[in-house]
């Protein structure tokens, strides 16, 4: 590992304020990340000196309300390179973009005898909005099953796209593999059909540069609480032509051009996605988040997260009775290690590792289809942040090397 | 006035760091209220102590945030004397609220033909969502007109209630005239006919004990950012025989029960209707914000704002060509007092406001129909908190007698 790399990460984790509240090795980051103090130093500051209903607000506060809450769409809009922040729609979380979508788009624009395509291995966010749209509607599901290092191959997608195909819905990064997929060849392939390609960058866009434009992607949905930035703020990425088709999707105030007691008129975008008032707090938070990323660089966490992920591969596989799930190349897995152990329950894995104060995830990770295509109820998760060093991974070696015989297991 | 009720509001706006960023009177109260240094601080130790992605975690951090979100949905449901609080489903806002009520109970359980009763006077929230479903299913609405009080009477009510009605929607306090209806009337007359009564408390939950089981309204919903705590946070009430029969809104993590390639089945209430990562930081916000309002009480703010919206009213009657909307009686205006000056638009009203340092807000304030009822198209609304002082009102009467002179009109 190189040193200058772990000084740094351990000069990064010196922001992020619960670290000073105990020792302890945290490696939950693909469920949520901790926040740097600049991302609450930020949201503070906006509620001591910035808080009003923005949009509407003629006076001050309500002017920096609004210039808070804007400047955090042009950061997201920079973030991923999108044309125009009006492409940029505040939401609660991933999961509610891909509602939005499902209800929106999904709603207004697939037929009866339609067809979507989807990974098995999509987490629910990304799998239940469309297979509950294709109940609703009539159409046909296909799902597409990963190679053994996680991969979507362009063939096994070629083999099912077909004209009938009208959406395409993909993660970027599996929540429980870590495998990355060519979203680039499959929005092109999706689009030689006409069709339309919804990412799920919930766990690429804290780990990897995303461009929309270089993806091409017509949809992008990410969370900001996996991304440092406070829970309750994520934002869906849409090409203008087709938000701007859309009919809306949660209705009231500041979404509306004109109403009457006969039906109303929308607003322009962005806003005619927001209903009610926004969460400026969590914009500002992401603003931060958006700023601090930008400092530490994808370049540092991309080589960081590789070289940890190896430390953290080479070591687990020396341990007996360890699987892990997916590719053997750290390379392949964007922090995201999942693994079971020959005759521990995941559950058990979990409360041995957190009696070591090393936490990490267990259970079916919000991807049920994936876990019976795997053949397993469940597994082990462990996932890095750009805060994590050698030390943590070294306490989740020790206390995994305990685990069998804790359980009784002679080696 | 009663000075020890001057005093307490003296000190309680201490608790406010806004407002030691300068001198302003913050009078935009029912768009938005400033937070107490009780609920920065409760979140601030939340994401510095037990910042997790909560429910399904077996390590400590993860089991801390999730009894920290469950104690905010117990503070929720005492705060409102719901059953259980299984019946709180915590939203962004009370616009999400209603909206999460018209896509699910409305969509699956009224039929075309049936009819829905609302007041003109709904706020955009509580009007489009209601609208938007009419459309879609084919339903019927009726419009009910208030009295010169803004208030809706038993007869007018009783005027158009018919066996076809299946759901009753309005909000308890009027955003625009301040004015109460009886809620605990009307939801009685609703459940004669066998209909659904939503109460939309978006206005009175921060000004009023709200007491869910004594109105008997099948649904409530309020924003947490009205009651002094974070944005990005609000909460449905809903009696659990209606939610448990009703389908879920949005589809993802932890809302379900089991996932597969066919089909899928939910989770146990109130997780139904919460998809993907909770805002456990905004709910610990609202916990404080409840804690603080129990402290303070609700008879100190009834009381304290009666007492100064009385001494507004006075004071704005006394100026010329000043035109106070609704009722004269300021106990049936719950600190919200919206007004027009002859030969003034709105707009600049709020601007010069503004240069006098007083927040207000000028507009449609997201109720059109009720401004088309009214017969003008916009107004300015003055609206108050708890932190309000008698010098806030001066301030703003100031102003205000200062407003037709610089808009040129020699009196």
């Amino acid at each position: 590992m190189e040193l200058a790399r772990e000084e740094l990460a351990k000069k990064l984790k010196e922001d992020f304020p619960i670290f000073k509240t105990g020792s302890f090795a945290y490696l939950d980051n693909a469920a949520t990340t901790q926040k740097p103090k600049q991302v609450l130093e930020a949201m503070e500051h906006y509620y001591h000196a910035e808080n009003a209903n923005p949009l509407r607000g003629l006076y001050e506060l309500s002017l920096k309300a609004t210039e808070a809450y804007e400047e955090a769409r042009e950061a997201v809009a920079k973030f991923l390179n999108a044309k125009e922040s009006a492409e940029i729609i505040f939401v609660r979380n991933a999961t509610e973009g891909l509602n939005l979508i499902a209800y929106t788009y999904g709603r207004a624009f697939l037929q009866e005898g339609d067809e979507i395509m989807l990974p098995v291995s999509e987490h629910h966010s990304n799998f239940i909005p469309w297979q509950q749209l294709a109940k609703e509607k009539g159409l046909k599901l296909h799902f597409l099953e990963p190679n053994e290092e996680g991969i979507i191959t362009e063939e096994s997608f070629r083999a099912v796209l077909n004209p009938k195909v009208k959406l395409v819905a993909m993660a970027q990064v599996s929540n429980v593999l870590g495998s990355i997929q060519d979203i680039k060849l499959f929005a092109k392939l999706t689009h030689e059909i006409g069709a339309v390609f919804v990412c799920d960058g919930a766990q690429s866009v804290p780990h990897t540069k995303v461009d929309v434009q270089d993806l091409d992607v017509d949809f992008l949905v990410f969370s900001g609480h996996k991304l440092y930035a406070p829970m309750g703020i994520g934002a869906v990425y849409g090409k203008k032509e087709l938000l701007e088709k859309m009919p809306p999707f949660l209705f009231g105030g500041e979404m509306i051009e004109y109403v009457t007691k006969e039906g109303a008129t929308w607003a322009e975008l962005p806003h005619k996605f927001e209903a009610g008032t926004v969460n400026v707090g969590g914009a500002v938070g992401l603003t931060a988040a958006i700023s601090y990323l930008d400092k530490v660089g994808f370049s540092f966490i991309e080589e960081r997260e590789a070289e940890l992920c190896a430390y953290l591969m080479e070591g687990m596989e020396k341990v007996p009775h360890v699987h892990i799930v997916g590719s053997k190349d750290p390379k392949r897995h964007h922090g995201i290690v999942t693994f079971t152990i020959d005759g521990v329950h995941p559950h058990d894995i979990a409360a041995i590792f957190n009696s070591n104060q090393v936490c990490v995830r267990a259970g079916h990770h919000c991807a049920q289809p994936l876990m019976k295509f795997l053949g397993t109820p469940s597994t082990t998760r462990v996932s890095l942040g750009l805060y994590n060093t050698k030390e943590d991974v070294d306490a989740f070696l020790a206390a995994l090397k305990t685990i069998r015989g804790v359980m009784g297991y002679g080696e």
